[in-house]
């Protein structure tokens, strides 16, 4: 029941009005008996810094920050986080008695959703398509991962090179190659690969028939095939891949584990999901998607 | 469900952590079907100005406005319903894309808490204890109730006259005269009156053994009593003149319907409580402010 001493949490983003965090987030409000609600509101890029001045005016107790604010929001922060300032990008903002500071829960969110598969990273090549946001946090949890060789492609290929150096002067990754993702070649570099990651919005709901990979045939059982496209459940690249035998994955858990992540941030409780509540969220969650299994 | 399209209610006051707006408001909305949640929001004065900006700013749908604010939130409406403009009080607030409208809604709250005892009013002398914002708010309802007489009185006498004022030139009330609260003879009076209100915070948890009337024989089973305190449940004046014969009617509607009219006005939907509705809202309502049956 919110009263009047609940704490009010929200995600700032534009557009904002299909975001499933108030959603995941007040189920696990109400599983974890936090004294708290969360919504969404709908900020614009000129309404930014007046957002944040709010805030601190209402002690809203902490945000999220999605698209298209997780770079512009920093210049309006009180402290940063290590990985904030690494990343130049926040996407959880904790309001300490109008002092705000910008966390990143995005690396911790792929991180912790890869559950079993952790294992499989190290020693590995990964093949990550797109070198936006996403991409950059997907990056920097790959550096800690112990992976051999990075190959990052993107149709814009500033973008790619711009994740690259990053990857290698401050992630201080090894071997970082860059791609082509048009490249008619690619299927025999895939088939050498043993990760393949997609965080580009190929294949998003309503585009389900699309895919960043065209050829499946250089895909097998080896594979682990991870989309962050958690609309449709299995992507066209999910699906193909499963046909050809790669264990596969898709972007719910890491959605849920940053979320997760950003909720112990704003109430300073040690807060776990069981099997169970996990598998109930997603059921929630999909159901919100209009996803029914 | 709390998700991304659901629209945000708030009220603002200071002090604001024991407001019972957001359990009752928060429980109506769920009866009603509405898609929106509601806060509290602690805001003091030298804040108002920022926080009626960001109201605009995050698209809050609509304000409840509680002590100190209901004055001072004036110069910031954009539109003032000729109640406010009257009353030179508010206590709800529509936002209508960034446009704000105001609203008071106490003494439809008032009216409507009366039930069956609202035909009492017509041709009754009335005798009004307290000359601050409350009795302002019952005045105003009292005007439209065609009583024969009022009768007002308040420690600060010249807060006494300036209610008395409004009654006679603004509200065009006929028959308005002032008593002193300290008076000894005030019982001849109390006696022959038929409706006796109390709007101070004599009585008032924890201050529970205190009272506007002190003698209290010259009540009987003729007098309506009306204290619009709810916390105690029964006051001692409700408890003394129930004692003495005398209906009696404590607050707790009138927060009610006040609330519920703000509702209306919030979302644009006709609302109505059943009496089942009402019976349960009270229990939850008690049961917040720790009063169990």
């Amino acid at each position: 029941m919110v009263k009047a001493s609940s704490k009010l949490y929200a995600v700032i983003g534009d557009p904002i009005a299909h975001s499933l965090s108030p959603v995941m987030q007040n189920w696990m409000i109400g599983q974890f008996g936090l004294n708290a609600v969360y919504v969404a509101f709908h900020i614009r890029k000129p309404q930014l810094e007046a957002c944040l001045q709010a805030v601190r005016t209402l002690d809203i107790g902490g945000l999220n920050v999605t698209v298209p604010h997780k770079e512009a929001v920093l210049p309006y922060m009180d402290t940063k986080s290590v990985d904030v300032q690494l990343l130049q990008a926040a996407n959880t903002i904790k309001n300490c008695n109008g002092q705000l500071q910008a966390y990143v829960t995005d690396p911790y969110g792929f991180t912790e959703s890869l559950g079993d598969n952790r294992g499989r990273f190290k020693g590995a090549r990964v093949f990550l398509f797109g070198a936006g946001g996403a991409a950059r946090s997907v990056c920097y949890a790959l550096s800690r991962l112990h992976i051999t060789r990075l190959f990052i492609g993107d149709v814009v290929e500033d973008k790619a090179r711009e994740l690259q150096s990053l990857a290698v002067n401050r992630l201080n990754m090894p071997d970082v190659s860059l791609f082509s993702p048009a490249d008619r070649d690619l299927s025999a570099l895939i088939g050498a690969a043993d990760i393949i990651i997609n965080t580009t919005a190929v294949g998003m709901h309503p585009d389900t028939d699309r895919s960043v990979i065209n050829d499946f045939s250089c895909i097998n059982n080896r594979h682990f095939v991870y989309d962050v496209i958690y609309n449709p459940q299995t992507t066209r690249l999910l699906q193909q891949a499963k046909k050809q035998g790669a264990t596969v994955q898709n972007g719910l858990d890491m959605l849920i584990y940053q979320g997760l992540e950003s909720l112990r941030i704003f109430s300073d409780e040690q807060l776990t999901l069981s099997p169970m509540q996990l598998s109930e969220l997603h059921k929630i969650m999909n159901h919100e998607l209009g996803i029914y299994e």
